[in-house]
């Protein structure tokens, strides 16, 4: 019985030695950081920006975009790659072919690690199929 | 008498011609977006980010920031070029000579233009005099 107990604190002490090595790697806080910039802009170069929303989600889902929440799940279930965005278009939707560019941005913090995300389509109406309701972009 | 009434309403619809410009080129609002990722990283390259906060300034100061309408106004003050936070250091404080850099970063839109700054410390305490109580990097 007395061994049992032993081992028991050994597990609980190797937890513990565990949450104190993560605290120090990330002294401020104890979740990692999740916070972008979204914007878009129109042309191929992104400079002249049209609209932009933050979007904060850690420790809660918030921000100037106007659904953080959904928003968050949606990124959250990019993992940080945000090509997945382009993954899932609308293929009932047809766009006329003409070139007015549009350009979107991510730019900032997913999870810790730095994200710099750009696309462009070649009008509104191919991002708006592409993205097919996804939250991110949806301001 | 007929005639002054003809020039102010020239004058009325070259502002109306005006105010119809702008909204052409920025169609989702009628102020330029000022959406920011501000971030604290350990080490040179920025990449494992400590500390994140959003900041958005337009229509009002909002964010994760703690004090969002101080950080709108510090940033304002910069007019966009970030490296006057370093202008006004404390002079009256002295910093140990250890090398433990830290890394801060502003990504996103002022005023409708994209920003990046990024600028490393030799130490916390380097920066903490460097930035002497400015509101941007103060989370």
């Amino acid at each position: 019985m007395r061994h049992r107990i032993a081992v028991v604190s050994s597990a609980a002490l190797l937890a513990l030695a565990g949450t104190v090595g993560l605290a120090e790697a990330q002294p401020a806080s104890l979740y990692a950081p999740s916070a972008v910039v979204l914007t878009v802009a129109q042309g191929e170069d992104a400079a002249t920006v049209v609209r932009a929303s933050t979007l904060s989600c850690a420790p809660t889902a918030q921000g100037t975009h106007p659904d953080p929440k959904a928003a968050c799940t949606a990124l959250a279930a990019t993992a940080g790659t945000l090509d997945t965005l382009l993954d899932a278009p609308d293929s009932n939707r047809a766009c006329p072919m003409h070139y007015d560019p549009v350009t979107v941005t991510a730019d900032g913090v997913w999870q810790g690690n730095r994200i710099s995300w750009k696309h462009t389509f070649s009008n509104t109406c191919t991002m708006a199929a592409t993205f097919n309701g996804n939250a991110v972009f949806a301001f």
